[in-house]
């Protein structure tokens, strides 16, 4: 099988061709990054310097013809100008940006600042999250993969809201990510004399991620649903921490609740419901979501806790896992 | 002005060793610390080194006779034991543990997990927050300085509450913090590789600032508070961020809720109200809280964004700020 | 072909844990952790939890009886009681502790501060550099793997030294380490807020890993050689940096040397010679080791600039390199 | 007493406005920074909103007569436009950059890469470290500012070199710096992730401190001194950690050469010899420089290990330190 990474000189890029350096049946023969071009890939990734001799090319659609699964790691904005040039050139598209995660071109242009350049795509991704969507991402051919944070909250949030634990509005979603998700940039706010020794939220409640959350929960539980999102930046590289605060719509314990959540994931290969409080060390470098829930009875809440690998589970790895339900490997392939 | 600090080998005794040593009006002239009786500071503290020639010695009550001011920077469940031997030998006692910041018996043992000793004295200090009392501590012989969490989570929410912009059920606070909170320790969980690159939540629901903080607000509003208290550890050393989310009582604009805060607080020394979002590089070494607010019109939230040092405005700062509201100085006194 | 580890429960171990997860020939059927006996190895180490099943016994020589390869990942002075235990009832064994890297009873005694209690079993390890000693590691039934700083200090050395390049005496290692080398511990001076935000040299002269580099360079060279070595931690969790100075003892130009060195390791699948400066972030999770060396004419001195991730090249990584030379097994096996 | 900042708006000049609110005898009147002209300090410098109400201008000389002290924190080739606008204009001018450290026009094109525009000024600063030149400090002008590595390096090496302790060829000097040393900068090199987690050595042999520090230590020694010099980039914000090996003259031991260092450092307020390993962390936020020495027996070499905060000893601290010599104030006015 062979496969091909548009944009692969960014970090989701790179952790894409690490992990599919693992020695499985996925072949990369292809790599293009326009401002990398020219040079080879160990020359941006030193970690992978002696793993792969290909060099980066400009991008071109024809360039990738026929080969079987072109992923694509563009930031949000210039995935909606390569995947029309891919479509029917290529076996299937898995698109790691947010370009075609929202069905609604005026959300689109809310919250990523932009207009959508090929909005009649707009919902034809099949929204890559194994967990709920299994069985349309096996016959897909186009697959949105979910943002690092939505893939976070939602596998939390999915079994409760479902099942009418909790009520649908007033949800609050407090997360927690490492730099990496931001990117390899060069801008002051990112650099290390600014981020490490401290925390700060951003984009509060303007978040692109914020609709990507809400539209697919409502897709899930077909009820509106009302949230809040709060994002904070802290001094990490890897992983994502989400904290998640509803209403109970009925009287639960945390044991209920705790067992809704192991019967709905007890078949997945990457959910762990764990009965203590999960930690990043724990699925960092791994495309594990660890997560557990309380009841708080005083408040008649639910928390919700969920960790990630945003690199990994929140892009690159759930990218794999997409591919290998495309591709009818088994859902573990080069993810251990 | 004599001043003595019991516990003085903590991280909270140095800082306020290292404060006090700033030139000000204040003298440190009695230091103990039982398990490093004998050591100089220096040896303990080792940036004081040179700083001062004073001896660790064993804790006395005799010892701290006729000081000015006491500081007793130990841990929960020691101060009961020293605050009852140093009432009426010395002339005004700090204390910057929560030995005595519940008047609630049965809310100690719950929270703190041991009965308390001097139960009598429950209800007897001044809660050390200036910002909400002043003038009673301006009096007090005895100050029970605040917690760190309820120092950042009290000054975002209180104009809120009090001014009956936010209900008082159902408030979410959601807090990330240095691991200097924790104290010296030699635990596995607290060493580098295990905070590292990570983060995890703990004592949900059931950390000891829980009642703290909901009595405090009581008091301060007259009504009966509910609110879910989640507490992180993130890996940096020092530093709070608070993130709160609660229910708007009325309709009003984030402008209204920013003049608000404005009003509270102009006259305040220490509490520096943002346009934009805080973070806690602009607060370490400093016993700023700096906080802003906005409305989501969404969720009909009140989103409050609320940072300080842990060791300084939650711990160490403030204490000398109510020092020095005690004994007449101007507030800014040793802390710039 | 079967695997047992003893001392599975610290950080080694569980790296040896994780990459022999990563779906090769090995299969790990026994695991031994005296303080963690009866616990499931996820219960230890979270991030395995639901990849392994296997149960954490006490150790017993009986229970590992007839497994092909048996890792020894115990603390130094503890394997020297086992790896005698173990002999003869197991295939081959690889020990990734000190214990049996000096052939000298005294050097042991003198810089791990106690009695070798197997002084027999000195010198009957073969050293596992596979880089220096792969033939011998092929038919050998009992390894030394070698220490973290050793790896990455002989593999810079090495070349220049036995090519007499450099002077054999006065040669300066400055190196400094990742905080996972110390192991997991709880000590007050491996907390987070002592090692964060700080950097400390440590065993300055008299770091167990000073004798084992001087003896391996001095049998490879074949005459005396006197080096300095100075430790130093840092706040990470993986990777060492090495600093090494040596008087050259011909004139030679970099190009020269780097030369040398391209030669000598051009066959070899983990050593990757740069014309750049290595970092550590290009080696992390993987068992490269990345150097580049310069000369100084002004000083006539070699530079040598060598990293690798303490934990693999700098311990399991190597272990399971020696595993695959051990049973033929290409080398990059599990290995990626 | 009246003071400006030239360039006030980068970490060193940050660093040196949150020494000045200090509340001593010394107040900032006027702060230039071009890029940043007409936003106030607080603006720039979060941490200081509501401690300065300054605003920062445009340079230009004339806003600066008659000020008592201007201190110049601008990068290496802005001074020597500056400095020369300001003579005859204000009292006495502090340079905290590299632009007058070397005396020689020639070496400085070498190092820094540029012509330097004001050659005859070369040679014209009082090179501004207290422990070498305090007298000539105390009537001086024009002071150049020492920079942060040789700040470390030479206060470890003057006292074995002025006394022949040390050979002053083959000096090997090994340097450990946080990422403040590098500016606020946006480039993706200290971006946090690429920062975090990794280490790496850069301008090895060509870093402008080198000719910085042999040139001083010819001086004080009165002899052609070699040296080698690499930095290294670690994660962490403030400090450097400086390791020194050096060929001995005579011998010696250890005890003899730290008494000779006791001897030599004993009246010094800022210096402090230690009998064991110095930290970062003992000398963050302080203007010391803490350090100890070690002989090497089987090498004949002395270890040098010396540490300091790169903002306060190795910049912004120094400069108040040489502003208290050079008005008269008590030399540790500001600076605890």
């Amino acid at each position: 099988m062979q496969c091909g990474v548009v944009g692969a000189s960014g970090y989701t890029g790179g952790e894409l061709l690490r992990l599919l350096a693992g020695g499985g049946q996925a072949r990369v023969v292809r790599v293009s990054a326009n401002a990398s071009a020219g040079k080879p890939v160990g020359a941006v990734h030193a970690s992978l310097r002696g793993v792969y001799t290909l060099v980066f090319e400009e991008f071109g659609a024809e360039r990738f013809d026929g080969l079987d699964c072109v992923f694509v790691a563009l930031p949000s904005g210039e995935a909606m100008r390569v995947v029309p040039a891919l479509s029917g050139r290529v076996g299937k598209i898995i698109d790691l940006g947010g370009d075609f995660r929202l069905a609604d071109a005026a959300a689109y242009e809310t919250y990523y600042g932009r207009r959508h350049t090929a909005p009649d795509l707009l919902g034809k991704a099949v929204y890559g999250l194994p967990e709920l969507n299994r069985e349309r991402i096996r016959t897909a051919s186009f697959v949105a993969n979910p943002g690092c944070y939505p893939t976070s909250a939602l596998l939390g949030l999915l079994p409760a809201l479902q099942e009418n634990v909790i009520r649908p509005e007033g949800i609050v979603i407090t997360a927690m990510s490492g730099v990496s998700g931001a990117g390899r940039s060069s801008s002051v706010e990112l650099s290390f004399t600014e981020v490490n020794e401290s925390i700060r939220a951003y984009k509060v409640g303007k978040h692109q991620h914020l609709p990507e959350i809400r539209s697919v929960l409502e897709g899930a539980a077909g009820v509106p649903v009302s949230l809040s999102f709060v994002p904070h930046l802290v001094p990490l590289t890897r992983g994502i921490f989400t904290t998640i605060h509803a209403d109970l719509q009925r009287p639960v314990t945390t044991g209920d609740v705790l067992a809704l959540y192991e019967r709905r994931y007890a078949a997945e290969p990457f959910v762990r419901v764990r009965h203590d409080v999960p930690e990043i060390r724990a699925v960092a470098y791994t495309n594990f979501c660890d997560m557990t829930v309380l009841v708080e009875p005083s408040t008649q809440k639910l928390v919700i806790l969920s960790v990630i690998d945003n690199l990994v589970k929140g892009a690159a790895g759930q990218a794999l896992q997409n591919m290998n339900i495309m591709f009818g490997y088994p859902e573990r392939h080069l993810l251990q």
